[in-house]
């Protein structure tokens, strides 16, 4: 029997990489095949393993150059096909507004088994992280998403407009800097008051997040002047003065700083981490690289008569790893270290060598 | 100067373990003090570190005994100011119905840094697993994400309804058990035909799922009937028709089974995964523990004399990871092995050795 594969129809959440479930973190590191779109966080498709096909198949709102819905659903069906467990990755939820019941509707014809792995919706994250809660009690207690306009590009009607400009709730618009004069004068013309406030928010959760707070009459001109672009979130209602007391992201220390992280790639983490975590964005600019070397004759010659040495000083947590790995790989044994003694620069170093059983005699007191 | 503490109000998801985000989990992992809601699934309680302060505050709707938000409040600040890093873990996402808004007010008002952290809100995910997509371009383009009832847990108004009846959008109700009859009746009474479709997920996303379809008119009779009971989500519109085709969560091959696993903690994760991705609910209980010997008199003797073995044969992963802890606390050195030879049986054994830098010599066929 045929191995059969399986799709995965997993949402990449907002931007910020944080906000990718453990499950869709899981799935991406072990994908045989990644179908991603053009708002999924680059970093994110760095998570798959080297061996997994990635197929980028960026669809952008009216553009004509793009890969029909139709092919894109061909290719998924025909990966899946061939026994292979397929990533189809997209910004926010797939749900939500992403077409994904459009995608899995063709898996199920295609007798296809899929798993949906939610994700974080950009238009209740992005307003969180520009100080703003969708719902609060003393706001409002309902949120309604939607577009400004419809699948084909269509406004939608004013019939609908006015509906949605009489209730008191929250209203999220994807895409919101489309066609926002036109919506927010429909929404005017509904009921909602002129003076209620609004916001659009600019590539949310991301480090270059931009917030412009107005209101329904006036954000159309404002955003024009500022230059607010897509990908925006528009957001109305008068949780939008939450954020006067609650805007944490913008805030913090380091934000709309780039900073350049010189480490080696393997030892950057938790200084990237960090630096994400004051507000910036750190820039991977590796200056050093950890590489094997062009030749390993010497170190093997070396590896061949450990026995000779009466000394043996590592420098660094990666030269332990390498000698180890090398060791493994030419079937040596360590015990053919035989009576040298052992030196360590750094604490890190020598934590490492007695994790593996040997005994260090020196670590420098500075390193 | 006093170091000054955080907190995180952290969205812990629907319920599903998976769906928690790859940054809630980080932090769980490091909080000093996690407080916690009633909802989120216990299994996350299990993520933070021994050393954690663990306050579960248990709110339920309506009910007399529980901590006041007050008091929740004055515990988060009191424990932020300690210099603690705080977790507030809310089931869902904290701004959507979550009453995060007020808890980072009272956060803004003692001067306390926070940062927010959205989880995916139930009012989506449930309905994902239910196969139901809240939005598809063939059925809706707006959703509206509402309670039952107001925070003082009032019915919302006729009029509310009325609105939230003539619109077409897709429309989620969280806490959707309490007063269903009469929120479905006030839906078609302000002109949603009672033939549109509705349903119930209780539990949604929990390995223990359950999902009610029926219609407007006929859904708070059919619940009764049934015993749907809290948490439920509600969701009326005609997207509801999508399950018949999308409904992949109960429909894979074990949901709804219960299943033992007797393996050791330490090792039963793996097994544990692939249960759930199949639809059962595999429920640790551990027959094997790996424990420290009462004494480990016989283990250091045996390891002072190390070289005077012919052979040492591992038998299992463990047991080569405790015998080079043992050996490193000893300030023994793995040299000290002399020429013994080394046998490991499994292959896991042996891979666990090689990569200490011991040549295995011997790995029998079977184990």
């Amino acid at each position: 029997m045929k191995k059969s594969g399986k799709v995965y129809l997993v949402g990449a959440g907002p931007g910020d990489p944080g906000l990718l479930t453990v499950r869709g973190k899981e799935l991406l590191q072990r994908a045989d095949v990644l179908v991603y779109d053009y708002l999924a966080n680059p970093r994110l498709v760095d998570l798959v393993p080297p061996r997994c096909e990635k197929l980028f198949v960026g669809k952008k709102g009216g553009s004509k150059d793009n890969i029909s819905q139709e092919n894109i659903n061909a290719l998924i069906v025909d990966r899946a096909k061939k026994g292979k467990a397929v990533v189809r990755l997209k910004g926010g939820d797939s749900f939500v507004f992403g077409r994904g019941g459009e995608e899995a509707e063709e898996l199920v014809a295609a007798g296809i088994s899929f798993e949906v792995v939610p994700g974080i919706t950009s238009g209740i994250a992005a307003p969180a992280y520009a100080g703003i809660p969708v719902t609060h009690r003393e706001h409002c207690s309902q949120v309604t998403l939607l577009t400004g306009h419809d699948a084909e590009g269509r406004a939608i009607t004013q019939v609908e407009w006015d509906e949605l400009a009489k209730g008191t709730g929250t209203l999220v618009i994807y895409m919101g800097v489309r066609g926002l004069a036109d919506n927010t004068k429909a929404l005017i013309d509904g009921g909602r008051p002129k003076d209620t406030p609004a916001a659009l928010i600019e590539w949310g959760t991301h480090p270059r997040q931009r917030t412009l707070v107005s209101t329904l009459e006036k954000i159309a001109a404002d955003a024009e002047r500022e230059g607010i672009g897509a990908p925006s979130i528009f957001i109305v209602g008068t949780v939008v003065e939450l954020r006067k007391k609650l805007n944490w992201f913008e805030n913090r220390p380091l934000f709309g700083k780039k900073i350049l992280v010189t480490r080696a790639r393997e030892q950057a983490s938790e200084l990237l981490q960090k630096l994400s975590e004051l507000g910036a964005e750190p820039v991977p600019f590796p200056t050093i690289e950890i590489k094997d070397p062009p030749s390993w004759k010497k170190i093997d010659a070396a590896l061949s008569r450990l026995f000779q040495y009466d000394w043996i000083v590592w420098t660094s947590v990666n030269g332990v790893e390498r000698f180890f790995e090398r060791l493994q790989k030419k079937k040596k044994d360590i015990r053919d270290l035989g009576k040298a003694k052992i030196a360590a620069i750094g604490p890190a170093t020598g934590e490492a060598l007695q994790a593996r059983g040997l005994r260090v005699e020196v670590i420098p007191r500075e390193f």
